[in-house]
């Protein structure tokens, strides 16, 4: 069975494919909207994984709505759940057999809810995993510890391959780098660089 | 880290155990009432799959109080909840660093709300996993088929290792057989018998 994997070079995608790469061909796959080339440190993540790499292009107008949203907001939650979202139905429109993510138990977003998570199945004739669902966040820093070498540091240096990426990239555009940086304030971000 | 992981030597609970292998040290825990032995089946599953094992006795008086709701119910829903809840408050207090169940996205019962695993968490200073409440029916049946070799019959000639077993004959001595097909249809069942 073929998975296609949500991937951004982060400490819980990365998990997400190490526990399910016993039980499916996993394909890692870090979706864009072209506006920063961010993608390529996922896909360079992914190669020191070792695992099959795809990188997608999604609607740049959704890009467009989810930045406005967040400005209106002052903060990036329900954007990013937007973008998240539009995500997982481009990824269930592809060729895989099933879609996954590294949504954890405490994430606050994404989230994707039981009834959310059947819709997307049944409407794709896919199957949806989401195994870091049922693991709280100490225990998932534990499994990455174990299997995992990760770089850490402020957010604006650490090269992350995710949306994130081009979705400031895009607000400093429309709007300037003082909003984005009320929208995202500074936090420390991680890397995965390889396995242990 | 050491995990104690509730097992009836079924599909969901050895499916739990490969996926979690790979992080942590399992040993598989079956709980029972001191009513049949049953739990002598989850052993052997235990055994074949080179798990460590472990049993653990449970109060008697939650099996009395499950059997006399699930009678009075009709179904056993509700008092496999209470013995669920029994199980992981038990286990959470034996000496592992975290406890975890095969409880899967799409099942009734048993069922913890992520507040209940939060409290889980907290009061014992352990972590909960339940891996499969993130992945649905179908993928599980796909991940056990690629790993582990089953039998299946119908559910009175299988012989399963859970405290199901052990409610059964309870309800049986407290009772009458008739009550107890009333309140447990018979069903096809399943029992890990190795890896493949």
């Amino acid at each position: 069975m073929e998975v296609g994997l949500l991937f951004s070079g982060g400490k819980d995608s990365s998990l997400t494919a190490l526990l399910l790469d016993e039980f499916f061909d996993v394909t890692l796959v870090s979706a864009h909207f072209e506006v920063t080339g961010a993608w390529k440190h996922a896909r360079k993540t992914a190669t020191a994984l070792g695992y099959d790499f795809e990188e997608v292009l999604l609607d740049r107008e959704i890009a467009r709505t989810a930045v406005e949203q967040m400005v209106e907001d002052g903060f990036p939650r329900n954007g990013i759940q937007q973008v998240h979202r539009h995500t997982l139905e481009t990824v269930a429109a592809m060729e895989f057999d099933a879609i996954a993510d590294g949504t954890r138990r405490d994430d606050r977003v994404p989230s994707v809810s039981r009834a959310q998570a059947q819709s997307l199945e049944d409407r794709h004739g896919i199957d949806y995993l989401a195994p870091l669902t049922g693991i709280g966040r100490n225990a998932v820093d534990k499994m990455v510890e174990k299997t995992l070498e990760i770089e850490s540091g402020p957010s604006e240096e650490i090269p992350k391959g995710d949306y994130e990426v081009d979705l400031r990239a895009l607000m400093a555009e429309l709007y300037d780098d003082e909003t984005v940086s009320q929208v995202f304030p500074a936090h420390t971000q991680t890397r995965v660089v390889a396995r242990r």
